[in-house]
């Protein structure tokens, strides 16, 4: 910082020239990211409420307004009418947020998690100074059920389960699970399913259940910054029982309320807000529309991979093609050169596209011709 | 969520109706916040960066910059040359983290803090399995160093001090708690004080030294979403040696980067940008010049206050004014009725003005004919 400061518009042309070096959803050029381009009402929503801390809740009726209906649809959309919850950051808030409420519900020291869980449970598991037990999984990468069976004990603060994992996009087998965690508090991880699977079974698609429809599901993470079209920070834990929550509730005595149950404090509640717009204004009618786009996309993408000669990891469940490769990161560099961002999962070794709605029929006809360029090149195919 | 959508303006209608039963700092009603009306550049800033996620960096090379100078500046500002860091979604995330790196180094169960810390130093004690142990406070509110003294031990986790303290605005003894701290990690929260403190020195008021001026301080959050003018969210932890960051880092397989070394996973950027823009523009005189003013309404106010026959309790080192009252939560409440948001301390008692840059003199003005009414009701003059 200078002793003198800068004028507006200066300020301005060096954060447009920040702003060039970064990637941009609309370019569709970013091929492995779960979060997209927020709809219009969302982005507007945020703008209005940039202001809004709903860590100091008296000060925001209004915002808490929109919190507590938008956390009411989402339990709705999640079979769990009536549960208790609220907005945080992101997905890992979310999971670190959960574990701690279970490990102060249980008394456990440990959790049960499948290796294809979102790094986010390692890094809770950390925080919280609970022993992390990861499961195998099965040849279709859900959990391993036995596994599971096997570790549970009196010293389990949690399982966790997802739906779907983040790097295939697999529905864990959470209907068997419950029948396991009768005594045991089970959460679920729907960070990117949650916007995704209650759409695809509108669609006809036949998926198993995976939210508070399962009677021991204890609580559920969200993501409305990912599938959900809102804006960044829009989280969401949703917990069945309202009196878990009391367990972390800590003295605020400086804010208008005179206790807080959440990790954070200060809380952005823009993103929050902007993902109330967005399901105001999309309706289930408007997400389905989105997921089915993604689908048709994801489907129209694994055709044209398998036309090129690659094979794919699994049909994909929800909008992720996992392509496998003997070197994806090698493929993931050259492509990064031609300035398209993909990623990569750990196993199976895949080069992973997430069809996010930024990434259009359109980006795929674009993108393959240069997939297929650099996997020739490489001896992929 | 309906079966169908709303269009864009009755969302829009919806969200302007759920915004006015909010309280805005541009209305002057809100007294006890230490959040305030980011300037234009930073509203500006966090606009145009509402899809930047340093939780996945290699998308986002402009912002990996700004979020570089950023850490570099504050450094800087708080005599840390060189020290690691990175952007939080706000204080209370920055004191978790920090305990948690604390507790990795150390590989102490304790952590000690004063009575007066910000209630998120409970909180990160609880979450991370860490036994809290809160020293008392000296007749001028500092934490009493004799008791530091006698509960050091090999145990220790960590030493937190306040610079400021959210109540009252005091300055911990930071200097000498660095001499008794040349084994232990001492963690200085100056989430309000370290946009306030640099400044107030730099306008000739003889404050303590509180930063990384004292060798063995080794890490600082700071908040430029309250005293630095940017929006929320925007916490800062910095970190004097930057192989202990390492220490939290786990593997972010299908990210940009192999290892994420931060407590969220995808994390909000628009509001780091926010505090660059801020920082830019203002430029160490913009800030000594809204610090200033600040403070000449803060003694304005404690004058007003005591010539209506209150007493203050305690000179304002910062831009906060506690009046000392027997029933302060009574007060609150009435002034409440009148559509005055103030806050309350725990220990002495009292009303609490934070002296935000939206509290005017003009404020101020409007704001002393009702206190005197509510207090001479309640007999509190």
């Amino acid at each position: 910082m200078n002793e003198f400061g800068a004028d507006f518009e200066s300020v301005l042309a060096e954060l447009k020239k920040a702003s060039s070096k970064d990637y941009h959803f609309a370019d569709g050029r970013i091929l492995g990211s779960m979060c997209t381009k927020p709809i219009d009402i969302a982005i507007k929503a945020h703008a209005m409420f940039l202001e809004a801390n709903l860590g100091n809740p008296g000060l925001y009726p209004g915002t808490v307004e929109i919190e507590n209906e938008l956390i009411f649809w989402i339990s709705k959309l999640l079979h769990g009418d009536g549960a208790s919850g609220f907005t945080v950051g992101g997905g890992t808030e979310a999971n670190i947020t959960a574990l701690w409420i279970a490990k102060k519900v249980s008394g456990g020291t440990e959790v049960i998690f499948p290796k294809s869980a979102h790094h986010s449970l390692q890094k809770a598991a950390d925080i919280l100074g609970l022993k992390a037990i990861e499961v195998g999984l099965t040849d279709n990468l859900q959990l391993e059920l036995s596994e599971v069976e096997s570790k549970l004990s009196k010293n389990t603060a949690a399982v966790v389960a997802m739906a779907g994992t983040t790097e295939f996009g697999v529905i864990d087998p959470i209907e068997e699970l419950g029948e396991l965690c009768s005594d045991t508090i089970l959460h679920v991880d729907a960070a990117f399913g949650g916007f995704v699977i209650p759409f695809l079974k509108d669609l006809g698609h036949t998926l198993p259940s995976f939210d508070f429809e399962i009677a021991n599901v204890d609580f559920i993470s969200t993501d409305p910054h990912k599938m959900g079209m809102a804006t960044i920070p829009a989280g969401v834990l949703l917990i069945r029982d309202a009196k878990h929550l009391k367990k972390i509730a800590v003295s605020s005595p400086y804010l208008t309320d005179p206790r807080q149950a959440s990790l954070a404090g200060t809380r952005c509640s823009a993103g929050a807000v902007s993902a109330w717009a967005a399901m105001k204004f999309l309706g289930r009618e408007g997400y389905r529309n989105i997921v089915k786009d993604c689908m048709d996309t994801t489907e129209y993408m694994a055709r044209r991979v398998r036309e090129i000669g690659l094979d794919i990891a699994m049909e994909p469940i929800m909008n992720i093609v996992c392509i496998n490769m003997k070197a994806p990161e090698k493929v993931q560099f050259e492509l990064g050169k031609l300035n398209w961002k993909v990623s990569l999962t750990r196993e199976p070794k895949c080069l992973r596209i997430v069809v996010m709605p930024h990434v259009t029929r359109k980006v795929v006809d674009e993108f393959m011709p240069d997939l297929e360029k650099v996997c020739k090149g490489l001896k992929e195919i």
